[in-house]
Formats: structure tokens, C-alpha cells, sequence
């Protein structure tokens, strides 16, 4: 029997993410390829304790039915974090939950939304299940471009999504002064701004920007996660937002999943409340920056002539251009032949993608097999640049 | 500044029985109106156990992404109970979630749903997002009535949503006759059929009747929950569903929040693995049994003439009928003042609803407070048929 679908369910096709991160799964394959945090940073000796104590308070509320909203302890130790009222704060399964919960309140099919040049994988997916048009905004190395918001490109927008903070996928960081320019001019405009910002606390240096949600509260719509700074299995995010949008979107959560689990919750409250984050950040920051940095060394070293890359201040990926005209998800085919992955950067874009763009994540890569898997990315690709070159010159 | 909304957020009013909640959080409320389970049934030593466990073995596992399909071992688990492949287990983030997946993959603008006469609130809530045409299905004291499924009556729908077990609000069941009645009929028709099972397992006697997905597996979506059987804090649910739909399911579920927290799953799994259930079912239908009788005899004591209820075999509500028009939302306030708490019947209608009829749950209200409560609702009951009486013989 062939059951009639949604149309936003016809247009589902399979992640190339998903299928890529079944490969890696096999022990032998160095994967630059996952988004996911490192384990080492998981605080299990301190969520070892947090959990004794909820089986020693009141068990029976971390298992019962809950406030939609979400546990008010946690929501008030993120309302304090970032300088809101708490009754704008709404705790969601995820920051993925977020993304869901702001398209189901905002987008109507046809509904033009701005996006960045590229963005968040993710986000696109959860977006698309309901229907917008997505708008690209032009960007460059640092980030999306102010000025480039004009009436035109952004007449009916319903909202800006961006990723100011160490982007997935670029790992890129927007200066103060656009954050300033950007929020100038979206107010200016009426544009609702989304920021999302799992990556902001990974600044290696721990020098961190203002949010833009602290320079125009009623004009953005801010999400947070403790994905990488806690644990991503605990499902746990946040969003922060103007009250009448924050009903909105707990009366869409609602719907959703009716609440968060209490019992992560509770637990996650359990590990921040006495201030563990304050020391637990740093020792995040020190690895991740030092993984970089091992990276870094392992591309200057193997890199052919013509391949170009980043140097992030934070968070977990390296954006990577090859020579024009060669695309990264064929070449992807023969890296993995040879045990080596890593994330082709046209699915970042929504629209006119970057074939020859990739994104290398290296948090959970040992220094050793970043230097051996790099060495081999260097020959693969020095092989598809030998192979394109008299190609090149019959053009 | 007025954000754009949704078509979809715009239609979003606050729930009936949300605001009802608010009002039961005090203290000094006898509260009918909650579908809690009762906290006494959840099994916290074992939960302690298993949190042990986890920490003991690996985890970092439980703290990490995992896949959108949830975790292995608890997928088989399931798979097994139902008798179906694995491959068809979709691990949710409560059964709550499987409702907003199900109408995401299955429900365009306007396409029509059939629904029972009356049905779970939280299901029209979820579906009504996306938008459906509601059609209610007629039927009696004890089901749906599948001879009431015509093709002008089923045309064009996406699926038929059903609860055959201790339905929430009524509490009625679906004799095998009818099942095997309405399977034949939705097969004929080429009807897809949602089966939502949270109280399959609280019949009182023990006593369970076949699902409809064991009688038509390739027809049927099934969802089930942990939330009554185990904890509901933890948020796990899930859904059987043939593979070409389960695969959409879980597109879907990857773009709505990845996964089910790793942590939860897994700790369920550990509490389960080793037979618990085969123990701890027993106890709980026991109790709620006993917390039926409980009510069921106060009622008898207490209700004034004109007002009908039914004996439910299981499940956790008691459906209940004042005489014709009076309306229990209106009374509901006058029950609220005496400190007693229901849910009127209106919300769990898609159309057309019976406003004398009310819901009323029992298992986390011990008996002295039963017997105090009803005999209040009795007496506003009958102050209610008084003042109706005059304008009945004026009319």
C-alpha cells in the first residue's frame, strides 16, 4: 500500500550527513566529518553526584509530568546567565527542538526567511518541512554582510537566522561592529533576528562578543545549548525570546512533546547550579583550541598549493575551499575509499552552493590520526588537482 | 513591534485544560482534572539501580548524540513486546512527539482527518497545526462504529486516529469484534489507521484485548508510551509503523530535535531489560483498579439523579454525562470555588461537542480525598439541576 504523505514529506530526502556519518561509524575511518562534541569534556563525575542527589531529594518529580515551560530552577540559572527576565525563557528536548519550534510559530509555506551564505545544516532541514523561501544574504570570511540587508532582499521576511558565534559549518566569528550594524539594521527594517548559539562559550581564548540578543532584547529571538558545554545526549536547549513569541512558541512546544524530560532537567540543574560551568568551560576551551591548533599544523604541513582554509578563534570546525571547479562531495568518494571524512559544503547552502567548500570538524580526532588523516586528505586532494589541471588547459 | 505569526500560531488559543492545571497546583484543590499517573507506581529503586549501572559501564555513551532511531537494545525490546521487525521501532521523545511527527509526514492544509466522537485534546492539538479538516467518526458508549466508515465518509483522508484502549477522556474500550470490524473496513477502504496505546496495559483484570496492528500490521501506525507504565518524566514513547513511513518518521524526527536524550532511553532500557515490567504492570493496574472502585463507589453514593457515568475496565479517567444542557464548563467554576477539579468534555471534541459531559481522573487522589471530593461535586451538581429545573418548565 503506497499511504498518501504531506508534501513537506515528499520533499525529504535523505541527509547527506546521515549517510556520510554511517561510514565513519566504522572503527578504521579518521572522521573530520561529525559535529560532535568530545567526550572527554562530559562532566560524568560531576553528573554521577547530581543524580545521587536527585534519587536522595524528590526522585518522583524528576519522573512526573511538568511544566511545559520547563524546570524553573534551570530556566532561572539561564534567565540569570543572560540577563533576561525568566519569563522569557523556554527550555527545549535540544537546540535542534528550537529551530523546530520557531518554524512551526513564524514560517508559512511561502514565507521568505534569511538565511546565511552558508548556515546551519540542520536548521535548513527543520526549516524546510515547512515550506519557506529561503533568501540567502551574502557573506564573506567573517560573516554575513549588514549592508547587504536591503528593503528588497528582505521585504516580507518573517526572520534573519544566524549563527554568529564559530558557525557551523565555517567557524567563522562576526566582529562587534557587524553585530552592531546587524542589529542597527534589522531594527531599522522590522526583520525579526534568530540567533543561534551552541559554539559561543568555545572561544579559545575566552574572549567572547556580546549576543546580539543583549544589544536588542525585543528583537531577537536567542538559542542556546548545553550540547557543548554539558553533554549533547541529554537533549537540553533553550530559547529566549519577547514575551509574545515566547507564549507562541511554549503553546507550539506544547504540541510538540508536551515537555522536556524532567529527569535531564533536573539533572543538568543539579551539575551548573553550584557553579561548575566557571571552571568547566575553560578546560573545554584549552582542548578544543589545542585540537585545533594540531589541525592547523597538520593542513600547513600536507596542504597542496591552492587549497585554502580558516583559522577559527572557537568552536569545532575549519571551513576548507579547493580550487575552483572541483567538487568536494566527489572527491569525498575517494577519501573514504582511503578511510578519511569529512563534510562536503554544498548542503550548508541554500542556494548556489560552493562545490568546492568542505567543513573538517577535529575535536574527537587524537592529534596523531588529525596529522595521518590529513596526510591523506593532502594526497587525495593533490590527486583531483593533478587530474583537473589538463582539463583545465584544453578549456 | 507585532512579529508576522504563522497561520498556524495564529490559530493557537490556550488550552482549556492548561489553565484548568494552574488553577489544581494549589494545595487545597481536589483535582479530578490531571492525567497523571500516580507517582506511587513509579519504580524508583530499580531507576536507582539502573542510573548505577550506567555510570559503572560506559557513560559517555548515554551522554553522546545517538542515532534518530533511538537506542538499539531498546528498539528490540520493543520490537519484541509487539511481535514486529526492529526495523520498524522509532524511538519518540514521548508519544506526545509521535503525534506531531505523524501529522508532519501525513497532513497537507485542508487534508482530512478522521477522528473518534470524542478523542485525545493532545492529538487534536498536535494535528490542528498542521492544518487538517477534522472529521469525527460517530460512536457509542463503546467505540468508534466501524459501520459508520463510508467512502463518503473516509474520502480523501490521510488516516483514522483511534485509542481502543481506555481511551483518554472516556475510558472506554474497543470490543475485538468492532477491531476486527474496523481493520476489515479500513483496509477496504483504504484507510491507514493511527492505533495510540498509552493504557493498553492498565486493564484491570489483566485482560488485554489484540492491537490492530497485530491484525494488520501494513495498515497500522502504533504509539506507545512508557509514561504509564514507567515514569512519564523520562519522555519516552514510540511508534511502530511499516518501513516506507517510519522512514519518513524519522526524516521528520531528525529534524525536530535529532534524537530522544541517549540518557533517558538507555536508563529505561537498563530498568527493563531484566523482566521488571512482567512484575511491575501487576501492581499498577492493581492499584488503579482499586482507585476506580474507589471513585466509582462515591459516585454511586454522592452523584444527584440525571447524571450517568461508565465503569471503565482500566485506563485512568471515568467519562461522565450531566442531564442536557446543562454545560460543565460553566459548573466547572463553581466546583473551582468549593476547591474540586474537572475537565469539561467540550475540548476533546473535533466538532459538535457534548458540553454536558466531563472527565474524571482518579489514580493520584487517595480515597478519603475521592469521597470528599465527589460529595462536593455532587451537591454542585445538584445546585446546578435546580436553578436548570425552573428554566426547563419555563421553556
Amino acid at each position: 500500500m503506497n499511504w498518501a504523505i504531506s508534501r513537506r514529506a515528499q520533499q525529504l530526502t535523505s541527509s547527506a550527513i546521515r549517510e556520510i556519518l554511517k561510514v565513519t561509524e566504522r572503527p578504521e575511518v579518521i572522521s573530520f566529518a561529525g559535529g560532535l562534541p568530545s567526550p572527554a569534556t562530559f562532566p560524568v563525575a560531576a553528573m554521577e553526584q547530581a543524580v545521587a542527589r536527585i534519587f536522595a531529594g524528590n526522585p518522583q518529580a524528576a519522573l512526573q509530568y511538568a511544566a511545559t515551560e520547563g524546570y524553573l530552577p534551570l530556566r532561572e540559572f539561564i534567565a540569570k546567565r543572560h540577563n533576561v527576565g525568566v519569563e522569557r525563557v523556554l527550555i527545549t528536548t535540544g537546540s535542534q527542538q528550537a529551530l523546530d519550534l520557531i518554524a512551526k510559530v513564524l514560517i508559512d509555506p511561502g514565507s521568505p526567511i534569511l538565511v546565511e551564505t552558508p548556515s546551519y545544516l540542520g536548521a535548513l532541514q527543520a526549516f524546510s518541512l515547512f515550506e519557506p523561501e529561503f533568501v540567502s544574504v551574502p557573506g564573506d570570511d567573517k560573516s554575513l554582510l549588514p549592508e547587504a540587508l536591503t528593503p528588497e532582499l528582505t521585504a516580507g521576511a518573517r526572520f534573519l537566522y544566524a549563527l554568529p558565534n564559530f558557525q557551523n559549518p565555517t567557524g567563522r566569528r562576526m566582529p562587534l561592529e557587524r553585530r552592531q550594524a546587524l542589529v542597527a539594521r534589522a531594527r531599522e527594517l522590522g526583520v525579526l533576528l534568530i540567533e543561534d548559539d551552541p559554539y559561543g562559550e568555545l572561544s579559545y581564548h575566552g574572549d567572547q562578543l556580546p549576543s546580539l540578543l543583549s544589544m536588542n532584547p525585543d528583537g531577537v529571538i536567542y538559542m542556546g545549548s548545553f550540547s557543548k558545554i554539558l553533554a549533547p545526549g541529554l537533549r537540553l536547549g533553550f530559547v529566549i525570546a519577547p514575551p509574545d513569541l515566547h507564549f507562541k512558541l511554549c503553546q507550539a512546544k506544547q504540541a510538540s512533546d508536551l515537555h522536556t524530560p524532567s529527569f535531564t532537567q533536573i539533572l543538568a540543574y543539579e551539575v551548573v547550579r553550584d557553579g561548575l560551568l566557571d571552571t568547566h568551560i575553560p578546560t573545554i576551551r584549552e582542548l578544543y583550541g589545542k585540537q585545533c591548533q594540531a589541525m592547523l599544523d597538520s593542513l600547513a604541513r600536507h596542504m597542496p598549493e591552492g587549497v585554502t582554509w580558516n583559522a577559527p578563534e572557537g568552536g569545532m570546525f575549519i571551513w576548507m575551499e579547493l580550487p575552483e571547479g572541483l567538487d568536494s562531495m566527489e572527491i569525498l568518494q575517494e577519501a573514504v575509499k582511503r578511510n578519511v571524512a569529512y563534510v562536503p559544503g554544498a548542503p550548508f547552502y541554500a542556494s548556489n552552493p560552493r562545490r568546492n567548500a568542505l567543513r573538517l570538524a577535529f575535536v574527537t580526532v587524537s592529534p596523531e590520526r588529525i596529522e595521518q588523516g590529513v596526510t591523506i586528505l593532502g594526497e587525495v586532494f593533490r590527486a583531483a588537482i593533478a587530474k583537473q589541471a589538463p582539463q583545465a588547459k584544453a578549456a
